[in-house]
């Protein structure tokens, strides 16, 4: 079964972004990609109010990138973008989890997930 | 199937963490938690280096408590331990998926899930 693609009117995704808690770098809250499908975690970023409220209007991810300190549509350039499904926020309102339909790899590597191998899997790897 | 608990050498886990970017607030990781069973995101910690070397090699999840600047042994008081079963590490390995076997609610709340609620439940509530 599929679910709706979700999006907001502006004045409702403001009346959300004015409840949160932007308190990570940059006035930001730390979002965790999940795919609706296979439930893995896909990524983990930030947004600040400007990338959830674009994320919410339009149904689309936006992340805020901490790096390039800009707005970043996932998917811009590769086409794979990540379509919201479903949107779910932590008991202090510091982080959300955003469910996505994934249509296709998020990873700069071109794995599904950035999330590709084990934590001891970093020992063998030249730093 | 039961997965069996993950603990590491206190030397292999230095190895582990030598490799990882511990450059959020306070020196840490992101450490997203996730249910092994029914892959729900349980909540969305930190960890820097003693809080990883401390899951890696008791095989309970601790988080780092940028609050209160102290390590934090989940189900400590509460009893709610989180048995850690595996650990993800992301493309730029500044960011972990904790799998947990969760032995009860991890959320202060009482929720299995510190993402309980959809997004736009917070519209609702009191400031």
């Amino acid at each position: 079964m599929d679910k709706e693609i979700v999006i907001f009117s502006r004045e409702r995704a403001e009346e959300i972004v004015n409840k949160l808690r932007f308190r990570y770098e940059q006035n930001t809250v730390i979002a965790v990609v999940q795919d609706i499908d296979t439930k893995d975690v896909l990524m983990v970023g930030h947004m600040n109010r400007e990338a959830l409220i674009k994320t919410l209007t339009t149904g689309y991810l936006h992340l805020w990138s901490i790096s390039r300190n800009k707005i970043w549509l996932k998917g811009e350039t590769s086409g794979n973008y990540q379509i919201v499904v479903d949107i779910k926020v932590d008991c202090d309102k510091d982080a959300i989890v955003v469910l996505v339909r994934s249509l296709g790899p998020i990873c700069h590597t071109g794995n599904r997930t950035c999330f590709y191998r084990n934590i001891a899997d970093v020992v063998a790897e030249p730093s």
